[in-house]
């Protein structure tokens, strides 16, 4: 492109466009950002070319389109429809002399790039089917409706258990996805993520995962130009959000690493459109690669690369690749080791200050600190800035030296977890007993009151207790959640014990692992019955937690169920309440109905066609 | 400072400002900005309290006060009577309720150290008287008035020639500077600077001029706290502009960079308040440093800390200081060798593309291109953006690669100043005889229309000819200004001799250095008289060109004059104009006088106090 101040339309004005902005100012690019006003982009750019609205209206993306020279995305999440019909049909522009004429601004990445993507299931598929080849994991659809449950069999007998059933479109950092261990996880997993379109993955037992930003161009006939990577960094993921990103990947051979950045080209050269693309990958136990899924824009993985690959940056590359400016054929770091770790909004607003305040202060000959902050107000577990940390020392020695910073992080999302508790408790529950303001009566609960409480030792137990939660909704049970530990807040868990009875909880559901304490502590604290539902930690495969839960002396019982078996923990909880409430106990007696018929109907089919034909319609 | 979202008032929103801006947004900080709407910091940051209007508007100041919780500065030229009100008395800031609070935001670096350094020369007797007696030249006040030639004789028998005199405030980049080779010089230099508080300095013979950018901090009570060097640069000078920047400088010892920053530091301790500061200096003969002047800001010699030292830019540095947060105890670069070039507005709007278009496609193992475009528009000679290149090559190895870019920056040089001529004619003067729009008719001056033409072979005349220009505007004469190059612009030289008759020039003023033939050209190409002025170029003294413009074969004259004499050519062509218009002969006249009156006073006085009176009256 040979513009002389060309002007690129961004969908969205988030940290990544913020960050798009930073490294466009220097060059003298125009960014134009549809987004609301003050969005953390527009913060540090300004232009008169800003479109002000939604980046999924329509409307609005036309009118973005008549202020650019080309159009590029900030998140995949788009209208492919509207970009489609602008880069085919263009857009009318109104001239000074009242006349109008059709722009026509092209689209980088392409729309049929997002449109792709948007479906992880056709994504992957596309990269298995391309002539490279590119390593997936096995998946197959699942049938929407009642045929959902024979896809899941279908899938069970493929695969094997575990597997993953993942929502194909809308999903991202690990939402809407559902790990099912066993026949009896199907009906939650179609519980929780009812109403979207899925698809079954086989379960990949990795070691590490890898990321690879890669830069795209091709020519104006779509012919590809150049694909180039960048080096392979490890990810570290946490609750689902990607928390830290270390350059190189942690005692990972520099061949894997290669082998990664080889992948991630042959991924992306699949595609179609300029730009930069991330491209998430698994480090499987025998060493080999498969890849998880691809961004088709800057990406967190790729934040390192402002300082430490400067004269290139993810964000450089993304405005030279998108308005066709030259791009380089090597991408050499120009440093030895560089460690990303972002910040996530505190328990407070103010308490990721202290985070920054570590960066801003941090001088160090053998190590660069560089602080980025987004500008968003503070929400916990929101993405509102990172830290990179550059050296020249080995990835290891680096590790070392940022030890403070991790620590940091560490605690920071310690409390965030601890206080998201609060949050998560309906607003009837008192605060706190020394809260000085009027209560309402907490004796009398409303309908909406929660008859049970759901808590746990540690947000980590939350997944497993995701199935037990959607029987809940599925049976109309109010419930309140929360976490409690033992070992981290005893104070307080012995509060909620204590006050449970009091809110109107009739049934405590607790999950705990390891030294799985929780729930025989709160029992003593409580007379209400409690349920433990054991979670397979780390070691022993969950024996530990079992034992820790169902061998409490006498005198103070817990209703102790099968290893990670929530499910069984919520249909307990009903049938305590049915025995109290006849609407409860109805509908749990419907609910056995539902199963019996549906193992008879097995049964009466596996009569008619015989153990070969049943196994085999089960494997296709 | 421990404020959570601190607010930067800054004075100014030019380029500095705009860099300052693209350090501050990673940060997160604010800063508010007192210019034009849209002015080049806006540009890269928004935020809803910027301030429009001039930022030497007292009333505008006093406003952005009441939205910054410190103010700071772009540019020294401000007024420094309201920054020291508003730290003193603050401003009245309007509540939510209505009622008003007084803020009192500080100042920094502190409006004392603004005052003192906008008056160079009280600046140097600053740091010479204090107790880190720092070596500045030699130098003397200039008395205003009917005194100053009396102490333009005190300067030269004190300096001896040539000595330079100055403007003490508000000149920078060389202007307002005027060298004295002799008493002949004494009243064009007065000419030239008329207005303007003066000072004399003893002429610097330099081999180099060097730069150090110094971080000083200091704590509420105004006690330094840090006084910190970056490493020390060779800064060139063309057309008395900085254009290009070398770190480390070349040819220069290690020895004498350390020495520049111990005396930088020694310099900037001497001041008040925090922020970045330049410091710059002359590397003499003799291997001393000495000081020039101290900028109170960042720095066009330190645009390179960006990527050099980019873990605390001066830009970052600034944030740092003004906003009291923690600054290195040592400023090493991360890379061995970078050369900074400035982009100036070349002939065209768009002649510096070219030099943009190499940055953004340069790509290179042993070398790192950085691009940095203010988004101003192009005017010759502007500052409009820079190229930083950083390398771990050495220097000479590093300035031998960037050789290409190099080359650029002095073809945009020499094409503008080529085209300025352009720019300095009266509209007047047709553009070319090709040009098919009709022209005024040219052979009927109109009272404005110039009867003398000056025009020189290179810009680097025009400070020779500026005492010329004096006489001319004090006798009232009309003239235009142009290049024409004999040996760069030969055909439009001969055009431009061709065709002055034509539009009324009576006179033409010559000026050349060196193979000086455009005085004779000129003649030789015009019936008009043609006075030609030799400039001391770099050799011989001025000898080469005083005989290339005297040394006429019959038949084609030149009215030479002394060497540098431009005051004499001004005379000698107001002489010619007299002996056909009254009036200039009638001011010749009065002015013949008043030299013979001022000159027989003088021997009155000699007669009468002696010689030894005489000469002590003029030596104190």
């Amino acid at each position: 492109m040979t513009l002389k101040n060309p002007v690129i339309g961004l969908l969205g004005g988030g940290q990544l466009g913020r960050m798009l902005c930073e490294a466009a100012n220097p060059l003298g690019i125009d960014v134009a950002i549809l987004d609301e006003d003050m969005s953390p982009a527009k913060q540090a750019h300004n232009t008169n070319r800003h479109v002000t609205g939604s980046f999924k209206d329509p409307e609005r993306i036309r009118e973005l389109a008549g202020h650019a020279d080309v159009l590029s995305v900030e998140i995949e999440h788009v209208d492919t429809e509207v970009l489609e019909e602008i880069e085919k049909n263009g857009v009318q522009v109104k001239q000074a002399d009242g006349s109008s004429r059709i722009h026509t601004p092209p689209v980088h990445p392409s729309w049929r790039t997002l449109r792709l993507i948007q479906d992880k299931f056709l994504q992957k598929e596309h990269f298995r089917n391309s002539d490279r080849r590119i390593p997936i994991a096995d998946q197959v659809a699942i049938e929407p409706g009642e045929a959902a449950l024979d896809s899941l069999r279908d899938a069970a007998a493929r695969f094997g258990f575990p597997f993953m059933v993942k929502a194909r479109k809308g999903s991202y950092d690990g939402r809407g996805n559902f790990k099912v261990a066993g026949e009896d996880d199907f009906l939650p997993a179609i519980a929780a993520l009812r109403g979207l379109s899925l698809y079954a993955e086989k379960w990949a037992s990795f070691v590490k995962e890898l990321a690879v930003m890669v830069i795209r161009t091709e020519d104006d006939a779509g012919n590809l130009k150049a694909c180039v990577a960048y080096p392979a960094v490890e990810t570290i993921h946490e609750d689902s959000i990607c928390t830290k990103v270390f350059m190189p990947p942690r005692d990972v051979q520099e061949s894997v690493s290669e082998a990664a950045r080889k992948l991630a080209t042959d991924v992306i050269s699949t595609l179609w459109g300029r730009g930069v693309f991330a491209v998430e990958m698994f480090l499987l136990e025998d060493g080999s690669l498969m890849v998880n899924e691809v961004a088709p824009r800057p990406h967190n993985s790729g934040h390192y690369t402002i300082e430490a690959v400067p004269q290139m940056s993810q964000y450089k590359a993304q405005i030279h690749a998108v308005l066709d400016l030259p791009v380089p054929k090597t991408l050499a770091p120009r440093v030895s080791s560089a460690i990303m770790l972002n910040i996530l909004g505190g328990a407070t607003p103010d308490a990721h200050l202290a985070l920054a305040e570590l960066a801003r202060s941090t001088f160090d000959d053998d190590m660069d600190v560089y602080l980025h902050l987004y500008n968003k107000a503070s929400k916990p577990g929101r993405k509102i800035g990172h830290i990179t940390v550059t050296s020249n020392l080995t990835i290891q020695a680096l590790e070392a030296k940022v030890k403070p910073f991790i620590d940091l992080v560490d605690n920071l999302r310690r409390d965030r977890l601890a206080a998201s508790a609060e949050t998560l408790r309906p607003t009837q529950e008192p605060a706190a007993k020394s809260t000085s303001a009027p209560q309402p009566p907490l004796s009398q609960p409303s309908s909406s009151a929660p008859l049970v409480l759901v808590t746990m030792g540690s947000d980590s137990d939350l997944p497993v207790l995701s199935a037990g939660l959607a029987i809940l909704r599925e049976f109309g049970v109010p419930y309140a959640l929360d976490i409690t530990s033992a070992h981290r807040t005893p104070k307080r868990m012995m509060q909620v014990a204590a006050e449970a009875a009091e809110r109107g909880i009739r049934v405590i559901i607790a999950a705990a692992g390891g030294a799985a304490h929780l729930p025989g502590m709160l029992s003593s604290e409580t007379p209400l019955p409690v349920i433990g539902v054991p979670v397979k930690a780390t070691h022993l495969d969950g024996v530990d937690s079992l034992l820790s839960i169902v061998q409490m002396p006498k005198g103070v019982p817990t209703a102790t169920v099968g290893i990670n078996n929530s499910t069984n923990a919520a249909l307990l909880a009903v049938r305590i309440l049915g025995a109290f409430v006849p609407e409860y106990q109805e509908k749990m007696r419907r609910y056995q109905q539902d199963m019996e018929e549906q193992v008879l109907a097995k049964g009466d089919r596996l009569r008619e066609v015989g153990d070969v034909e049943y196994l085999a319609s089960k494997g296709k």
